[in-house]
């Protein structure tokens, strides 16, 4: 049986690997009249004087929705809301894994903008935090842009999660490199939901959160080449025109291969072997290369340090530095929901990079990120975000 | 401390009465691939071809959604979303408790039908049921009406678990009196959710679910007196026309005083108080008297004996016979759930009635429902629920 067939099996044994269970026991009337009538309706009424209070007092207090229109389901693309199920409840039994968080799957049968953005923010009130999840780009642009005044954190993780995990990896990379990340040429291959969360990210690595410092030079390519602001198929699209207008200074037009010239880094976030590994030669001194396809990554981490690749990390677990979003999302998830953000900034997903990189006290070029089993990991992300939003609340005169 | 400052502080330091708690913890990296990426993703591949498959593979199982818009909870009115929460928590547990669901929250930030529609529609693929509760009439017989083709039961427990229960009790009461169910007159008291799904109910007591044959009269008042097809204030009121059509056969106009006449079953399910002792003398031979209000009965159960009745229930759990929802709704989702029912129907409701009563082996008119603390009841009105759903598809030819 090999792991996908255990995995079937695995799932029809269980039948849902997350359950919903009492916190508490009803053993006699007295029980019942305390968690239930009469007694529950006295908490309602504290809350409907203060709606706050429902933090103190409902599952509020930690809870996330996990919301997929299944339309960009791992690799398997548009699979709609049933098979999106699985992977939204994974990601919910992780939550509790590893930041105790209680998250719950909501699936929804709808992939026009303005229907899940009207779902989510309808369903709001007994949640503490959305994780968008799985939703096709640029749809997922707009849906999160649109719910940032929910009153909650609303965060796409296959855009933020994976930005942040890789910002950390560059982060122990450049060190084991000597080179500083205001210094770094990073190509990104790949302008979707990743792609472009990770060149937002990269635009403003400076520690300091109040200079927006960004890395020397950020250059996407699609699978049409590079985006560049003179790109007759880019203007009708306005995200990657955002794109455009924020990388690739020098408008820099052609294929990946041009692009690649004296980069530092190569962040593959798009599809298997779209990456040469002879291009790794026409990189600057000791190339760091992210080939994060999944399950077959842009090259194989093999073929590129055969041709020179100083530090390969993946997706995937049975190579070295394994880039993976639950080093990010319950930390940052935590740390929103314990300072009670309302939004999860630029500041606070830097921050949470910086944290993570530091998870790892002695990086390797083998070992540049924390094992995606540490369960330490999330608190110390946790810590940072949470320190960074009071921070930035008080510079903020709040 | 009475109960109302022991519930708020018990709220306050469990911060949420129900947890999601994964069913199988990750030790290592091939648990990890097991439940999330990239075992899951041939479990979405399964589901994404034949989406029935998420009933086997994911918590869609057993879960049951517990929508509310926070417009009448409990006692307390249109408290909004979020003073409603620790209601719909509390059922969550009891859901969980009673009949091992696993039940979710979710309390909508909209008093819009068409909005409450839409949004459960489309969370739809996660759950196998979806309970309204504490949304205001009419909204509540729109929203549950719009929401009877969309796959899995929506059932409005306000509505029809008090139906269930209280024709339970009635069933009971009227064995005990020696009368037939189809012999009795009936006068209900309150024209909301409760009232109209109970003349509902009453309409096919008939054990024979093929003849749908009624009580003898059920007459329904509100806070104007008498429902009747001529009173000036129905004719805009599609809801109390269609009560007006259904039930009073013989038009009789006037006041709950004019209706009680000869009644042998008076059910108040409106305001504390609004039923004069006085009126019991006016009834049948042995009445029997429901005065569900709460936490004030209509009347209380001492004044009503005083006056001659041969049976009272109230809502309450300080006096005998009470009609409590948790004895219907656990084992009428869990029986539908289990037989993959599309609906909840008439006939399966009567059925859980039927088998409610039946729980009580030997009724007394102080002992006619089993005990809400009663986990035993939850498995047997499921399976009569069970039995009522096959038995009608197969009557159906399916």
């Amino acid at each position: 049986m090999d792991i996908y067939q255990e995995s079937v099996a695995l799932h029809k044994k269980l039948k849902g690997k997350i359950e919903i269970v009492p916190k508490v026991k009803v053993k006699d009337r007295h029980d019942l009249s305390l968690v239930y009538t009469p007694g529950v309706a006295e908490v309602c009424s504290v809350i409907a004087k203060d709606e706050a209070k429902a933090y103190d007092l409902t599952i509020k207090n930690n809870s996330v929705a996990i919301v997929s229109d299944g339309s960009a389901v791992l690799g398997l693309g548009n699979i709609g809301p049933y098979g999106a199920i699985p992977v939204m409840e994974g990601k919910a039994l992780l939550f509790k894994e590893y930041a105790g968080i209680n998250a719950f799957p909501i699936t929804v049968k709808t992939q026009n903008v303005l229907e899940i953005v009207n779902l989510v923010k309808n369903v709001e009130p007994v949640f503490a935090g959305v994780n968008l999840e799985d939703i096709a780009a640029p749809r997922c642009f707009e849906v999160e842009e649109a719910l940032q005044d929910i009153g909650i954190p609303v965060f796409h993780d296959d855009q933020h999660g994976t930005a942040i995990v890789l910002l950390a990896a560059l982060i122990n990379s450049s060190k084991l490199a000597g080179k500083k990340l205001t210094e770094l040429k990073v190509v990104i291959n790949g302008a979707g939901a990743a792609g472009t969360a990770i060149a937002n990210l990269l635009l403003c690595v400076g520690q300091d959160r109040r200079v927006c410092e960004p890395v020397k030079e950020i250059i996407v390519c699609d699978s049409q080449g590079i985006i560049s602001r003179t790109r007759p198929d880019i203007v009708n699209n306005q995200w990657k025109m955002r794109l455009a207008n924020i990388t690739n200074k020098n408008n820099l037009e052609g294929s990946l291969a041009d692009a690649i010239e004296d980069a530092d880094v190569f962040i593959g976030v798009s599809k298997g072997k779209t990456f040469k590994p002879e291009l790794i030669r026409k990189m600057a001194e000791k190339p760091i290369v992210f080939a994060m396809a999944n399950p077959t990554p842009e090259v194989l981490p093999d073929e590129a340090k055969a041709k020179g690749a100083f530090i390969v990390g993946t997706g995937r677990s049975d190579y070295p530095n394994q880039v993976n979003n639950v080093l990010a999302f319950p930390g940052v998830f935590l740390g929103a929901i314990e300072a009670r953000a309302k939004t999860i900034s630029n500041g606070m997903k830097i921050g949470a990079a910086f944290a993570l990189a530091a998870c790892v006290k002695k990086p390797t070029v083998d070992n540049i990120l924390p094992s995606a089993l540490d369960k330490t990991v999330a608190k110390a992300v946790a810590k940072r975000v949470k320190e960074d939003y009071l921070k930035e609340q008080k510079e903020l005169g709040k």
